[in-house]
């Protein structure tokens, strides 16, 4: 075999274990956006990319993906994880044809599906598929972004007329940044406090539920009581038309309650399988986890992309003059440039692994007959995907960013997307989740794991019962994965003087971190079992150390995926070139928290040098394969003929 | 007093430390800004964001600073330090504005005032203020971004008709990225390899030139042999008409050469009162210098602004409950959204007073009869100039992006500016000097600052010189710095049981870190001197050790600023607040460099831990000056007047 042919069979190879079970639905999306030209613009308006969005939209819908998101008995065809792998793949074209598609069939669509019945079903399913139904997903308003417990629109049930009357009683309850709302969504899935009165009861607040709301008529203009604004201009995503909401005592039919988890009857009174509202609250928000996961996926795409532009770029791009030589150097061989792509294509690696395995579980989940899901497998799953979506957002930002610095003053050109991916990738750290809110949320699970109900609580009753676990926090067993524990086993205990390159090593390095916060983070929270504590003050002296706690679980949890598939490649090249990739990404994420290393004595000044010396030698041991790593990506070509890879 | 008016009073004293020698000159560019509302847009086409911004800049002409930016004699006003200040302050308004203006009066009127001489100055200076004149300044080649000697473009003398003749031989000699060439500027300061040949003598190279090149006749039609075109939409800075020009064998007269430190005879015979090319070269470049200080100083009070937008934002948005109060705790009060913002206002503080100090400089050095500038000054100002645009740009980047992440979904709607400040800012790493390429000269000067001409060296010839050097590399004495000295003198030089509050203890910890450094840089590059030695491993191997030199004599020179402000400021509570700002700054760039000083033995274990919950308790402790601290920025109220500050 040449050199050439081994260098396109590794690249083969490694697109394929990036590719994972959905490869095929992958390569239907490549096509799609190579075929129509998916990528970015900058010299559209609004109102004309909004447009040519929608088009792009309704010409996804014959390629099938749109209804595998829902069940065959919904009207769908049944393969959550092809619907999200799709809306993934996306992310290689056009974030903003990603996110109108997302807000469709993902989030509206994904309210009809998880939280309505039959009836909804029937009426919206097949026609959300093919967009003669369009939807938006209210849910955020302007004064409450991260906090849906504390929504303020109101859905009073008025016995009367059988309807529930839809209401924004102060200007905070306006629901805010929606997209669709702008223009184009006709219905909306409301959240609001549901009010009721069964015969006799006085009306009462039975907590966040979620309506089906008519917004429009066939002409697009707003229904009686419903006044939509646009949001304008953003940061980036300028096809999405995201939108303002009020309601002004819209009425609607009692049947629009998507009632999966609870129901008023007809004389108004409340009915529910689950008694706690807390826990009905997060069990119909939990059905929504497919929002997460896909947005992590789609940035994760996106980062890669960005990767891909800046590493080409930077395989062409010469400057400044090696002495002896009439040639400058190609920026890839500066080791500041090196360092400054190479470890984020590692991360970038490691995190597709790590999300292709969390949309295979959410798959597996809600593939399932519902009344069969252990709701604690249903749970670790919301827990991974929001770590997940913290780390890759956060992953992919940074990516882009870093991207588009690399590329110097052609990065800054629209014409080369960078610009455009920038603006576009932006607010994914922020929508569907808040990473900080999320990060948060991680750690919290993490400390209360055991506890069935911890997450039905607020921050301080939280801090008060994790004060009052006498426990030790030992990290949760991964039953499922048996090649951690036998690379655990495997390696040496100590761990200074074991092989920093051994993957077992370098699990227990970031495990015994983990464990290591999380413990003293318990410890630091029991202060508030003291008899005149000040809950409050103890919440805000250990936030941050809570987020490092969050962070760090992402970490392990990221490379435990790493090590496992790394397990099952067999082919020789791919499998040491997946080793230096993963061990750039241990290394990189080593040396960025060496200081809590070596403050925590986890590892020696020694070791700490040799760390920082590793992240140097495997820059450059990967340096011969940095081409390989990024057309691995398979990002399509249309998305990389820019000006600046053509003439350099 | 009351506690209201000793706060107003507060943030009047501390604006007055920040707006330094020139706040006259600030507040007649803010009542501007306020005036005329002279705001980042998102709703505008690039054609109308560019006439805009023309008619804006003619606006200014009356405020009188265009022409400070001249001397006297030039037919200017003389104030140099006014005019970059002004040019700073258009960063509280619209960044556009700003770079448009520089472009104008800064990089094409510094080349034709510092490169030019008496037939340059009468024929072009005055109308150049007024905009009769509008001019770019081609230097940036598609090829060629940061190696300025390389550039491509030839400007060949022909002795036969007494013109030069300016060529773009290859596509890559293609001027690009040039600010006012795609629409508005008539002439160019273009930089290009002189070749000539005085008689009997063969044509030669005698490096890169400056010349002035008419573009476009009155109605704005390229000239002949002029090609220009457009950078059409970039990732901000939609006001600034970006452009690329090719020229085609276009004569210009002889006249045209900016002459001051070389000529062009009739007979073509080349003379210069500087030998060296490269030393010609390097004054010339130097010259300009005002350009990286505007940048920077400029970046900086972008920054500013961002910052002003977020902390506003964190004080009156609220999020979650506090356990048994009604209302949801304000942003600013969660440790996590301290932490966020407030370490980076005390740098910003920091790198304001600093940039002020550059400022200064410049303004002496450009105010004072040229030949008795000493060269070495000059080049102190450089390095200066540099190190501070590298980690002003960096620093208000930053701040921008944390501030668009820390106004959540607010923070991406245009209308709260904050999308549109990031783009705009984006760039400013890049351009007047790429940040990283900065850091490199700045630590080379650190490294090589006793040789005159270390300068002159290109990578490699500079890697040999150091290695070639047996000398300890000693920090240069800040002579005129007494008060660090005392300081020093004063303060334990045990760093580990010294009071880390303790300037003097502040000031060694970063001095030493910056000694080992560029000690340890040193060391590394001896090992080029081995007989078989590859050089270019050698320099590859050290460049990330070098960035390190870098950005440590960066933080080094900025603490010694502050630390000299402080000591000037009489007022005791002022003192009292920018104490802990300068230990907030301290602090959490010691965090940020833990791993380093622990590796190091730098700092104990003991401290490490200390400085961690420093930053937590200073955070703490400035949370009640919040408001203050960005009020004493001066931000004009039109550009705080946005909705999310309106509606909460």
């Amino acid at each position: 075999m040449t050199a050439e042919s081994t260098q396109s069979d590794l690249t083969a190879r490694l697109r394929s274990i990036l590719d994972g079970q959905w490869a095929p639905t992958r390569d239907i999306v490549r096509k799609q956006i190579e075929d129509q030209q998916l990528v970015p613009r900058a010299d559209l308006s609004l109102d004309d990319y909004r447009t040519r969005v929608l088009g792009q939209m309704k010409d996804m819908v014959g390629l099938g993906f749109p209804a595998q998101g829902f069940r065959t008995e919904h009207g769908g065809t049944g393969d959550v994880g092809g619907a999200v792998t799709a809306i993934e793949t996306l992310g290689y074209g056009d974030l903003s044809l990603m996110v109108k598609a997302g807000v469709q069939w993902g989030l509206f669509g994904g309210a009809i599906e998880n939280l309505g019945t039959r009836r909804h079903h029937d009426e919206y399913v097949r026609g959300l598929i093919d967009l003669d139904v369009l939807g938006c997903f209210a849910m955020t308003e302007t004064g409450h972004g991260s906090n849906v417990q504390e929504l303020e629109t109101t859905a009073t049930y008025l016995p009367e007329t059988g309807e529930f009357e839809i209401h924004s009683p102060t200007p905070s309850a306006r629901k805010d940044y929606i997209g669709g709302a702008a223009q184009h969504a006709r219905y909306a899935a409301v959240f609001a406090q549901l009010v009721t009165a069964g015969p006799g009861e006085e009306p009462t607040g039975r907590g966040v539920h979620c309506f089906v709301v008519p917004l429009r008529d066939a002409d697009g203009s707003d229904l009686p009581g419903v006044t939509t604004s646009d949001c304008g201009y953003k940061g980036g995503l300028p096809g999405v038309d995201n939108g303002r909401i009020m309601f002004d005592r819209v009425r609607i039919p009692r049947e629009n309650l998507l009632n999966r988890y609870a129901d008023v009857a007809e004389d108004g009174t409340y009915s529910s399988p689950i008694e706690s509202d807390n826990r009905r609250f997060f069990t119909m928000l939990g059905t929504l986890v497919r929002g997460r996961v896909t947005v992590g996926a789609s940035a994760g795409a996106a980062g890669r992309f960005g990767l891909a532009l800046a590493v080409n770029y930077a395989l062409i791009r010469r400057q400044f003059e090696v002495a002896g030589g009439d040639d400058e150097l190609l920026l890839m061989d500066y080791r500041t440039h090196q360092r400054r792509l190479l470890p984020l294509v590692a991360r970038a690696y490691a995190f597709a692994l790590a999300q292709n395995e969390v949309t295979a579980e959410l798959h597996e989940i809600q593939s399932a007959d519902p009344d069969t899901v252990d709701p604690d497998t249903v749970r670790k799953l919301e827990t991974k995907a929001a770590a997940i979506k913290a780390g890759h957002t956060e992953l992919a930002a940074r990516a882009i960013n870093e991207a588009r610095e690399a590329c110097g003053g052609a990065g800054y050109m629209s014409e080369n997307l960078l610009p455009l991916l920038r603006g576009d990738i932006d607010v994914f750290t922020t929508f569907e989740g808040d990473n900080l809110i999320l990060t948060q949320l991680v750690a919290k699970q993490q400390l209360g794991y055991y506890a069935d109900d911890v997450r039905e609580l607020d921050a301080l009753g939280w801090v008060r019962f994790v004060a009052n676990m006498a426990k030790n926090y030992a990290l949760e067993k991964t039953a499922a994965r048996q090649v951690v524990q036998t690379l655990l086993d495997d390696s040496d205990e100590d761990p200074e003087n074991s092989d920093l390159t051994h993957p077992g090593t370098q699990l227990r390095l970031l495990r015994n971190r983990e464990e290591h916060l999380t413990s003293t983070a318990a410890a630091r929270m029991r202060r508030a079992q003291e008899p005149d504590a000040d809950v409050q003050a103890v919440f805000t002296d250990t936030q941050d150390h809570l987020i490092k706690v969050g962070t760090s679980h992402i970490e392990r949890v990221v490379l435990e995926v790493f090590v496992d598939v790394i397990g099952r490649v067999d082919h020789r090249e791919t499998r040491d070139v997946l080793k230096k990739i993963r061990n750039l990404f241990v290394y990189s994420l080593l040396e960025d928290d060496l200081g809590w290393y070596l403050m925590h004595r986890h590892v020696s000044v020694e070791r700490a040098k040799a760390i920082r010396r590793g992240v140097n030698d495997l820059c450059g041991d990967l340096r011969p394969y940095a081409q390989t790593l990024v057309d691995a990506f398979g990002v399509p070509p249309v998305c990389l003929d820019v000006p600046m890879l053509r003439h350099g």
